[in-house]
């Protein structure tokens, strides 16, 4: 398995990426201990590469109103929704990571409408999967049913972002055919 | 989690179970080390936990041009079109062993058309979801397409009645609820 | 027509069926004066053949809160959903007869809700065929919209259990090319 | 049932219709022995039944390259794909009188695929579907799998236009809740 | 493009026309200053442009409950979700000029929903695109919403027959390939 | 009209912009004579704005195989099959006058098979609308089809990229109510 192709399109040459690219790519590699392909993948843009990831960290690292692991709920329901196993299997190693909870990731995958989650969760999640799939449906009730659960406009446009800029993410990844890292499988399922 | 009920309906005592579906039971926790729910909740109505399990084992046990792998990639193919927990979750794991690799149920619960399986397996499976989501527009250029890859009319009647088992199992899993237990989660995902 | 085949899959041969096997047809044939084809098709595989039919009679046949007609109600509704040529001719012959009404049965296939059905039959179809389509979206309220027609949870597993068992019924019918005789057409349609 | 009303719409009083319309009514009256309800319905709107009858009549009884079995075998077709009660069941009627064949009708309902038909009225089926529930994807490449079968433009626009005016027929049916009459359910299933 | 055909089925040569259809056509041209291609595309089947045009008329010039600005949103809003190049854009013309607003056209053809209307036209169009997409599903319950923001029920059988009548007509321009005018595009776009 | 809000959640005031937001505003300002709805709704999230023109200027402006206005079909196209007014409204602007064609943006906003563009052209939309839609699907057969008609692998990842971009673009709109200004509808209407 180690010489599948990470994606249908050739990544760059690391010795070739641009430096501010090449510092990303190790930082993280530092961090994590491997690289995850969605970097060497859209390395292939600079523009883009710099762009997507200004986008994610803006929605995924920020503060607000909600936590790091309800953010990566929203993205593995909704990249399940769109069967982009990219997303789901290395976004379900950093749920499992952020929850603490090794269980929770392919319970959302499968069904989140079942999954051991609040019923604030659940809203959340609903409302995200709407944005997913049909957000030209959205409406004033939706935001009141969020509101009900406590969540403020500024926590809706969150859920709505993270959802969209999944929707942008998924699509990407399988259309280029990016395949998850090996280490994601397991990374979160075994207490340390 | 330990607390949480393992389906919406209560399953009956053990000690009130027909001694033929005790002894299975036992047997089941012999060899696999734990009571998969499937069992005690199907056990609240025993004729048809004995139907659903003699049926199972016709299907998944019995020898055929099918593996025991190609046969639960089935399972996991179809009931991750249907959502349903529980049986991705279990047979996922059962699907890991018997293909001795960790990373193949993952794949194909998400989208088995980028799994790290053959050519005849993704026709396989693109029957099976074919029987699972649209049986009534099956038609001979199926067949067709299915004997190309050396798929005789019995491994196709085995295909199609996986999926056909498993659109039970999945709705019955499905309303009531059934929850995975905690052992499937790791099962297979650790080189021994 | 009476050369069609029956099946795509060829049926075995009477005599050389398994003894449980050929009672049991045989005793079909003299309650119904024909065979249907079902029990001929499934015997090709008598595993399978057994398990179906302990399972058909244990939902079908036992006692409980539906009535005998309420049973295939739910067999009519959710097999037209499916598309599925036999059992919506057969079991619409069944319902005929056990409803003692001679239009019901075209009635639901084509669109329950304008059935001459109460308000509490409809209620059991609404959630069938929630079952039938989308049964990883069934939630607490469903129950509590069938205990407010006086439904209990054995009744709820009951339809569930056979909106399930039909999915598979219909995907094996469709997928086999099971023929309806000829003789379901008329039953129960010309009052006596 | 006898007092079960016709349409949610109160039809008009028979003394009350203008001369041409209550002529029409009864000239189906006396050739078919009773008047189906859609005439009654319908004649709440003068204008309107004047238009339909007449859309009708220029589509289901104009000579041309189809034959007027094959055009009840279209309205039965999309009728089921839209869920009419009334359309399925009164042109089912006349399909099996047509046709001189009592299976005919509900097969084509239920599945059209697995009905007793030739290849040539599939194909015409599967256009009439298409125009039924996707029109705008049709295309160059339909137009030439229907000449393939030798149909000519003009029974192409014929088999189009029949199934566009039953997407017509069918919604009207749907929304003022027409009653199919209760003869309709037997004509033609008893050979004289 | 102005050499493109109108359709994909040659229209009748206007000295060709029966003495009717011809001046129906010289009037429409007489009053607009070009001929709507839908007027020589139907002519090729005179019987059906009569009774075509006098449905039409039938529901869009007669007096009513509906104003009929109102009745061209309905057209706009259920043609788009046919994806009918003809009608969303031909009756966007004739809404835009109705209701003497340069906007509302295209906010209805791409999301009524959001468009610059009131909660009872949202209400209407809710309701007319039920009829398009799923007449089936219509019950009491959507006569009431209706009923609750005055709308009465003739009120409410020309909403249903509008939307029923573009369905037939939605399916006949696609299935022709009919193309709108060039004229269409820019009228009611600019004040006068 | 002037009156009615830009989004559901209320823009920041211009003069609390940074400085680089408040430049790039003045810049569009200036080169279209009004400042986009986009612009300052999007505003209310420095970083997400910043990422967000980054991403679209990556995709949109730098030179490539697809054309500029090309690049506007697939935005209209992908931005109609999500029901989103502010996308279809102001990139048809856009379209129409990239491609000097006055009629073609709604021509593709409605059904872009008919539209008077070349089979390369819809073969590209073939495949941006797989993408927005069902990229999980996305197999090496769309890969094949494109190259047929001259497209490399960096135009077929634009295409991609920019459906993908739509993917997230039109997601925001819907949720936020982005309102498109009134100057879009007639943009590129009139000759000059």
């Amino acid at each position: 398995m180690s010489n599948t192709p990470i994606s249908r399109f050739e990544p760059p040459r690391l010795e070739d990426l641009p430096k501010d690219i090449a510092e990303r790519i190790s930082a993280v590699q530092e961090k994590s201990g491997f690289v995850p392909n969605v970097f060497l993948a859209l390395a292939r843009r600079p523009d883009e590469f710099r762009a997507f990831f200004a986008y994610h960290d803006a929605l995924m690292e920020k503060p607000g109103g909600l936590s790091k692991a309800e953010r990566e709920m929203i993205v593995v329901a909704t990249s399940a929704a769109n069967s982009c196993q990219y997303c789901v299997i290395a976004h379900g190693a950093i749920l499992r990571i952020r929850a603490k909870n090794p269980l929770i990731a392919d319970q959302i995958a499968v069904n989140y409408r079942k999954a051991d989650i609040t019923p604030r969760q659940t809203a959340m999640l609903d409302f995200a999967m709407k944005v997913a799939l049909q957000a030209h449906m959205v409406s004033e009730a939706d935001f009141a049913a969020l509101a009900a659960h406590g969540f403020s406009d500024d926590d809706i446009w969150d859920i709505a972002a993270i959802a969209a800029f999944f929707a942008l993410s998924n699509r990407m990844a399988n259309v280029t055919g990016l395949r998850p890292n090996d280490e994601f499988y397991l990374m979160g399922r075994v207490p340390k």
